[in-house]
């Protein structure tokens, strides 16, 4: 079994110094962000702490079981609670958290990472719990409460199991480690149900959700010998929330697939893009080209209408970007 | 961490003990079976041991990257080769072996039941390694790979993962327990990828299937407040193998929905019902109401033709059993 990465001792003695921790996320959190701080949340208030989660946006509606176990505020303005360390947990950069940033930044708190994405420019903080290699910041928040002699309950093995499955595809992204599944197990002995969190998080769409997925399935076009499929809305339509991503995975899942976009109308006029690429196909850099970004594998941009024109601009730069991936194996420059 | 039970020192003998040992499973056989099958033979290999995999039906396709690794036959008739011991994997009664189960029993050898099904009857079997608590065949696999000192390799732990992500929807239903995640953490430890396997199996669907579903999904009719989902085809259509579970996964995604029921043409004037509940609607009496069954959750059964009044006696009934078990708690006698 591989060593642990071990975490440093300055984040050790930055969290057992502090007595009013402030734990916050990026603009519109999702599980990960979410789950890692219903933990940590539980974690430090065993530690005695005060503890207040404030993020810049509200959880989605779909985590509401953990905000039954903690409280989420979402910044509306106005000062933020006196604190002697900031956590951040999911993030690197005080730039992502919105109009949160700027009061955070002014605090005179402790600033303490913790987050597994890759970090750009300066290592502006106090203290950090960082590794890139870790498939969740819910791994590091797990590792965190090990080094801190802390015990697990129910409650924050449901925060933890919701950061790993929500950032690891519920196991089935290529960040799946051999970590992670091994503290998923241990989750699983403190309380977790995996088919009732399965049901929480992803079985909880409307009734519509059906009928608008056929109709935009039967809407579904194929170029480049089916390895491009391209879905597109009809018109300015609902959010589908988790259903882009059934969408997005039925299209994954035939063999010929290569690269998926799904393009709809924002009902500003412009359209809104959703890329995946199922092996090595580089969606960022075809992201790239409107102004977007991401992954290699999941990036989005915002085309200017009208729609059809974004739509025919998006393939034509697909189509290219296919051939020239596939002549060079690296994306078009 | 709980005690995993032990290998009944009987079954250790009866393996120990045979030179030329023939695996086999039940009719068409499936990823737990299969995958049981190709991890054991390459143990038993290890050991020495002359390993044959005789089953009624071969594998289907999407199994074909075990098929490297070890060699399945498909029994034709005639003799089946000689052999000190048959091991039964995913089975407890030779009766399931179609074809072979004669040919099976006649032959002199012991027999070994390696098996998670509720077993009903006699013990007929030399000696058995079951467990109705394991989530997969594969579990029992990887115990007694332990309990004889075997070390796992990478197309061990294919085997034993291809198990258990088939028979716990990748860790999705109420049988992933804790000792299947440490397992699966163990055998990514020793070389699985996930996101390949999930690849090999789940994304290899032709390029109709999207359209297929669409058309599906359009047709999709709610009864009784959204609780009941029923589709249907327009027509005779090819098996959409996998991509049945995906339609039946989109409509229990939805929040309202207990009970899914898919019901297709056959091609000789029947119909096909599969049915699925998401949480306590007991879909093995729906089944069994039309000569099927199966389970609480997942349940089948072929009705007679005209299609059209199969599917409006299908739907009468259920809307009958719905609130029946709503009234009672239970199936309606």
């Amino acid at each position: 079994m591989p060593q642990t990465p071990p975490v440093p001792q300055d984040v050790l003695d930055l969290v057992q110094g502090a007595q009013r921790i402030l734990l916050t996320g990026h603009v519109r959190p999702d599980g990960d962000c979410i789950g890692a701080q219903a933990a940590l949340a539980q974690l430090l208030a065993k530690l005695g702490k005060e503890v207040v989660i404030l993020n810049p946006d509200p959880p989605e509606p779909v985590f509401d079981y953990l905000g039954e176990l903690v409280e989420y505020h979402a910044y509306e303005g106005g000062d933020v609670p006196a604190h002697d360390l900031l956590m951040l947990l999911d993030i690197s950069e005080l730039g992502r958290c919105g109009d949160l940033a700027e009061p955070l930044r002014l605090a005179p708190a402790k600033k303490l990472v913790v987050d597994h994405h890759v970090h750009h420019g300066a290592e502006w903080w106090d203290a950090a719990l960082v590794d890139n290699t870790a498939s969740a910041t819910g791994v590091l928040v797990y590792r965190l409460a090990a080094a801190l002699g802390l015990e697990l309950d129910a409650g924050i093995a449901a925060g933890l199991f919701t950061s790993l499955v929500t950032d690891t595809g519920w196991f089935k992204y290529s960040n799946t480690d051999a970590e992670t599944l091994r503290i998923a197990s241990d989750l699983v002995e403190h309380g977790v149900k995996p088919h009732e969190l399965f049901g929480a998080i992803f079985q909880r769409h409307p009734a519509s959700l059906p009928h608008e997925l056929g109709e935009l399935l039967a809407r579904m076009e194929y170029h480049a010998d089916d390895r491009l499929a391209v879905l597109t809305t009809s018109g300015p339509s609902d959010d589908l929330g988790g259903g882009s991503d059934m969408l997005l995975d039925i299209l994954r899942a035939v063999d010929a697939v290569e690269v998926v976009l799904f393009l709809r109308h924002t009902g500003d006029g412009r359209a809104k893009l959703s890329a995946r690429s199922k092996r090595d196909f580089d969606v960022n850099a075809l992201a790239r080209r409107f102004g977007g970004g991401g992954h290699i594998k999941a990036s989005g941009a915002t085309l200017e209408g009208p729609f059809e024109d974004a739509h025919q601009a998006l393939v034509a730069a697909a189509l290219e970007e296919l051939e020239s991936q596939l002549a060079t194996g690296g994306p078009a420059e």
